[in-house]
């Protein structure tokens, strides 16, 4: 009887202090605000994970919450813009307002390449500025491709060695590593860019196409696509017989494609007007092959707009207003 | 000695007990997650608060942390920011890029007005999918204003009656309620405006002015500083001596500079080329009153770009695209 009282005894004092034991060790010995750092140690994006500071300094939260652009995401296929610009008043106006639409796309690469000797430093300051991860490079159109003079039978569309420069780029600096998944996009500063364009065209399995507003002497020129979902011919007024009745800023090519094919690239010589996109094209993919995008090429995502030539008549012959004031 | 012995043991089988039961009222009962909800009852911006989803959506975490437009703050003033605009090829182009532009910056409300009979589908679907804080309105300018077939003298500016509406609108909505801290700005749906030009004009006290591109024929006209940070005159080639020799896309008038004067509006009658602007401030402020912003009128942020008029020329008469397709 004594012993089996004194078995409870010891059962009843042991029991619970075992008990508190494992909490203690279990209880959280930090701060429960701290327990968003249960997050952080789970990989996600660092804008979440900095919230750690929101408590010290609220006059920054928005700043942690609201990021220009959008954190980079490890999942999501990144898309390389390649955009040729050159040296001209509207310059800067163009690029910023470009700039203003990329900063809303998640995994944006901006590679900018200049038509200049040097890159300016205009376009430098610009970039460093905007946020936004590029790569700005240049190479100069020879005067002689530019004033028509060469030996070229055709017209040289202008930013063709540009956009040449950045596959280039592109090709090189995943020679050594694994290329990341995604698409290249050519971009010139003066169209204009919805922000479902770069979602339609992220997931581009080899090339993607679309509709583009205000090219061919039309509201849009497109491609056409069959009851199946295929595409099989071209909507458009000039040319519809061309292999790829398509303008520049009207297809996205997967990375892998580009890098499967290093001897894809704009062409110089032989190239007939409108003949351009068909130039890499043709290197890279058949009709059969291409992707349809914008609910079956059936919605305008991107505007081949041109912006007026600014009249600065009253510059006079020395300039009237200060030469250092970038503009 | 067994007393005592009693005692200790009671002790020893009461303690634990107690403080186990103390515990179990403190201990957390929702998973540790929770623990930010302590955020959430301390008034932080609401996407802020609806992290807790972030664990059971993984897929939407982007959608809570990177907003568009960044989410509304208290404590900043308001930019209501006043848009005429019209039917015409690259109106969505514009209005597109321009919202693009727009859902960078914090506390801002659109006005847009239209010139037309009535609302257009095109108009209110983007407002409804570009996510901004708007107002949509419309007035359409008679056609005897348009034409030049009235009896008034001089032309009349695109966007008169628009501009004055939403100047309406304004004082109709804050005649019975407090009006926010904020400013008024007018900007066309052609023009190319900074990131930056927005927080310039945030804290205007009465009337704010900088210089803007691309206007009077100059790469820029702007107001004339004097080494104390007072404006003192207009530095532009076409006539200087206009009371405010300033463009449309120069100046930001307070809220309640706006309210303190109901009678100020822009003018239909007798006003000159280049004069509508000042048809306005003179009813609001003296060149004196006005506060030199863009780091005293050095930097140029926003410039008056004009979009080409596109050519439809293989439309045909009977168009050859899809009129269901909106551009």
């Amino acid at each position: 009887m004594l012993r089996r009282r004194n078995l409870l005894t010891t059962l009843l004092i042991a029991l619970p202090w075992a008990l508190l034991l494992t909490l203690w060790h279990q209880y959280p010995t930090t701060p429960l605000l701290n327990g968003t750092s249960v997050l952080r140690e789970e990989g996600l994006p660092s804008c979440i994970r900095q919230q750690q500071s929101i408590r010290a300094t609220p006059k920054v939260i928005q700043n942690y919450v609201y990021s220009r652009p959008p954190p980079w995401s490890d999942t999501l296929p990144t898309i390389f813009v390649i955009t040729p610009t050159y040296t001209r008043p509207v310059q800067k106006a163009e690029l910023t307002r470009l700039a203003n639409t990329f900063l809303h796309v998640q995994n944006l690469h901006w590679v900018v390449v200049e038509d200049s000797p040097r890159r300016t430093n205009l376009v430098s300051n610009l970039l460093e500025k905007a946020g936004l991860n590029f790569t700005h490079l240049n190479v100069e159109t020879p005067k002689s491709l530019k004033l028509g003079l060469s030996w070229i039978p055709s017209h040289t569309p202008r930013g063709t060695l540009q956009r040449n420069l950045g596959l280039h780029w592109l090709r090189d600096s995943f020679s050594n590593t694994a290329p990341p998944e995604g698409v290249v996009y050519f971009a010139d500063d003066d169209n204009t860019y919805s922000l479902e364009l770069f979602e339609e065209m992220r997931y581009t399995r080899r090339v993607s196409v679309w509709p583009v507003a205000f090219v061919g002497g039309l509201r849009y020129e497109s491609p056409k696509v069959s009851p199946a979902g295929k595409v099989v011919g071209w909507k458009t007024v000039f040319d519809p017989n061309r292999p790829f009745a398509i303008d520049m800023a009207g297809f996205a090519i997967s990375i892998k494609l580009i890098l499967e094919k290093p001897q894809a690239s704009f062409k110089l010589e032989g190239v007939k007007g409108g003949y351009q996109e068909t130039s890499l094209l043709k290197d890279l993919v058949t009709m059969d092959g291409l992707e349809p995008k914008a609910a079956n090429c059936t919605k305008v995502l991107v505007w081949h707009t041109r912006t007026e030539r600014p009249t600065l008549v009253n510059e006079g012959k020395r300039g009237f207003t200060d030469p250092r004031v970038e503009v």
